[in-house]
């Protein structure tokens, strides 16, 4: 029998880190044990070489008159720093209560194993069952899928298929399935700031150059607006205004204001005129600080003028801005703000186009959608109705899975995301974890949904 | 023989950086090279404990009637880093032209060895000098000299003295003398910035909160004008305008705009109106900005919003500035200044006290001046003339030894502060290095002064 728990704690132990040289055992230990457990199951196993981390490619079901889904996941995950903030140490899964504790529990590797888990049970109950299924398991995505797109596009015959289906989306609560309809874009970005050819002492030489450090202060503070709108002209001229049922779905979740805020442990909200938090985290873009770094970091003092202060930065898009307008006017801002006495050296990171699909009956202006992708819909909505005893809400999402548009723009596939991570679970932070009650309703869920496909 | 350059790498090799508890036996190793040194020399050595690293208290000869000068000097070194912008490792020194690599060779080991090697080749020409030496040499000063004062209180009796001598200075030429006859103080501190309870995914949460990388920044920026001036009110209340002879003597210094900027490696200047940049950097106060951090730094992009972002300020002081005064203006500032949706954490680093010293025949106003230091004065102007051809400058210079202050406000000494240090020296930097013509005219012209202080 299939234990997903068990079976969790084996694959959160490889320290899969995407972005760090540094965790390359991690990241070829996750790698084996995806493709070792797949290939148990019964799958045709592949991996596929990219420029950086390989895509894992795993199919079963050959009759091309079965419906084809494909399943997606990913193996890597987020940095664990800063390690001091963990009570526990990132990769060695702990169970506490209802929450199973380390870096990767719940983005992506929880959410995956859930869909792994229905996989198995079904096959172990029919190992006949009529669906073509291919897991497309990348290692990027904590780092853009830079090189997502090119493995689309080299291995596009091979995933023909009715839709994607999959779980890299976030839940509201334990008690009731959110499908998430819409994710943000990203365009991301580092700027550099340079003054002096080299550290200076700031006795010596304080007081007649311009720090780099202020510099950086100047240029990122006239980013924004007073009332925490992003300030530079153009920026939400794109921007589409949600469908009034968006609204109404975020109203009938009955998310509360005060808990929202006491969960962040802010003192007040910083959002836009006109949205509420909830709201502004869907439709509204962003530009925000991801990092700021130049000078002396350590204990005590050293009194230097840095050469060089460098800010990390991320803009957050929403339909139906493009990363690529995004990118031009902002950096047109950005350059044209750089303070007098520093040069600025721009260093483009990754690029997401923002996603929305209108599931069936719910938009006054309906799009045309496959018969298959509705059909999934249609079931969704039913298994979790029955598994979590309310009719699934229909959210978009704040966060960005840029490899949604490119499944869309390459293999012309929408994807129905099945949310399963909830804001508790710390993603991207210390002491992130995942919620076992959920993972267990889903694993029934996805079951279902998949019964329920495998009809034809 | 005394060999001062061999003396100096054997000192440079301990890598005594008083800033970061990992270097403790770096420390312990200066300390043990200068006890050594001067027992051989024949001094007394006792090294005084402190809460933090001792201070070594050396002296020689006994008769009450002999003037009774102080040498001070400071073991400790500024951290190494940048490491990899360091063309040869920091405790490895290496001579290559005229200049001695390694970090400490200018701040201060090389400066003090100057003075060893002048007192060690006098007393080998004559064991009988009749000069009371008395060599303070403190483990803190890079740190702010914080248990300096403390020991100078319980050490009063012992510090009895005529005046302080010593190179913790700079000049601008190696073929000029530089007497320094003032510095800036310092009022040093950090600044912490909290707002949400723990770092957050900037996709799930950004849009809706003060990220405090922003209010970092949104502060930051306030704290200047356009034109370059600290734009505090109540900042420059109690500054006190040079004397004439002051900007003659820089004038005098024949300094050039190009060469300083060539040399800082600008595309231009950022100096208050009104004051070149020579007189900026010693007749006005600063704000400087010496670290930022928060987020991520890494590689790559980790999509956070931080908890905390911090900034470390030092603020340069000059005569009638006091620490004390401008602590309340600036924190009150920074504070009424604190962007809403965060909290701040002011942290107090250390602080000194401006300093200046009129040598005797220079001010149209002078000042009571015992008759030791005026002779020393006179000593010095002389020697420095006789071996470098031509007469000393006196100069003010924009950095901060606070100690300079607490000797003249615990002991009541005064200062004479002969420059050894230049600006291509890259104190506090990498590759830092001092110039060998420097040192060793350096200890000619102390032996001369010694040798006529000891002529009673």
């Amino acid at each position: 029998m299939f234990d997903p728990v068990e079976k969790l704690k084996e694959y959160v132990r490889q320290a899969s880190v995407s972005a760090d040289p540094q965790f390359k055992a991690g990241m070829l230990g996750a790698q084996n044990f995806v493709t070792g457990l797949l290939g148990e199951m019964g799958f045709a196993v592949e991996v596929v070489p990219t420029a950086l981390h390989p895509v894992i490619v795993a199919k079963r079901g050959d009759n091309p008159q079965w419906p084809h889904v494909i399943i997606y996941g990913h193996y890597d995950v987020q940095p664990p720093d800063p390690l001091d903030k963990w009570a526990t140490p990132p990769f060695e899964p702990v169970i506490k209560g209802e929450r199973i504790y380390g870096r990767g529990t719940a983005d992506n590797k929880g959410p995956l194993m859930v869909h792994i888990a229905a996989v198995a049970r079904l096959l172990e109950k029919n190992p006949n069952l009529p669906l073509r299924l291919t897991f497309v398991v990348e290692g990027e995505e904590e780092i853009g899928s830079k090189n997502f797109k090119t493995f689309l596009l080299a291995n596009k015959e091979k995933l023909r298929a009715d839709f994607v289906y999959m779980s890299d989306n976030g839940l509201l609560s334990p008690d009731r399935m959110v499908i998430t309809v819409g994710l943000r874009g990203m365009m991301a970005f580092d700027v550099e700031l340079t003054g002096p050819a080299s550290d200076l002492h700031s006795g010596m030489h304080g007081g007649v150059l311009m720090n780099p450090l202020q510099a950086l202060a100047e240029l990122c503070a006239s980013l924004h607006t007073a009332d925490g709108r992003v300030n530079i002209p153009g920026f939400y001229d794109a921007v589409v205004e949600p469908e009034p049922w968006e609204r109404e779905q975020l109203l009938e979740a009955g998310l509360d204001v005060k808990t929202y805020q006491a969960f962040l442990g802010i003192k007040e909200f910083h959002t836009p005129p006109g949205y509420t938090p909830f709201e502004a985290i869907r439709f509204l873009p962003t530009l925000e600080f991801n990092g700021f770094s130049g000078g002396y970091q350590g204990e005590g003092t050293k009194t230097v003028i840095p050469s060089k202060a460098r800010g990390k930065i991320t803009c957050r898009l929403v339909p139906n801005q493009t990363p690529d307008a995004i990118k031009e006017t902002v950096f047109a801002a950005v350059r044209a703000r750089c303070p007098q006495g520093v040069t600025m050296t721009i260093t483009e990171q990754h690029h997401a186009t923002p996603y929305v699909v209108i599931p069936p009956d719910r938009s006054n202006t309906p799009k045309n959608q496959s018969p298959a992708l509705a059909r999934c819909f249609r079931a969704v909505d039913q298994a979790a109705t029955e598994v979590w005893g309310k009719p699934p809400l229909y959210l978009r999402e704040g966060g960005s899975v840029g490899l949604i548009a490119d499944l869309k723009q390459v293999l012309g596939l929408d994807a129905v995301m099945l949310g399963l991570f909830l804001p508790e679970d710390n993603l991207h932070a210390p002491n992130e974890s995942f919620h076992l009650g959920v993972m267990k309703k889903g694993i029934e869920t996805s079951e279902r949904v998949l019964t329920e496909l495998a009809k034809g």
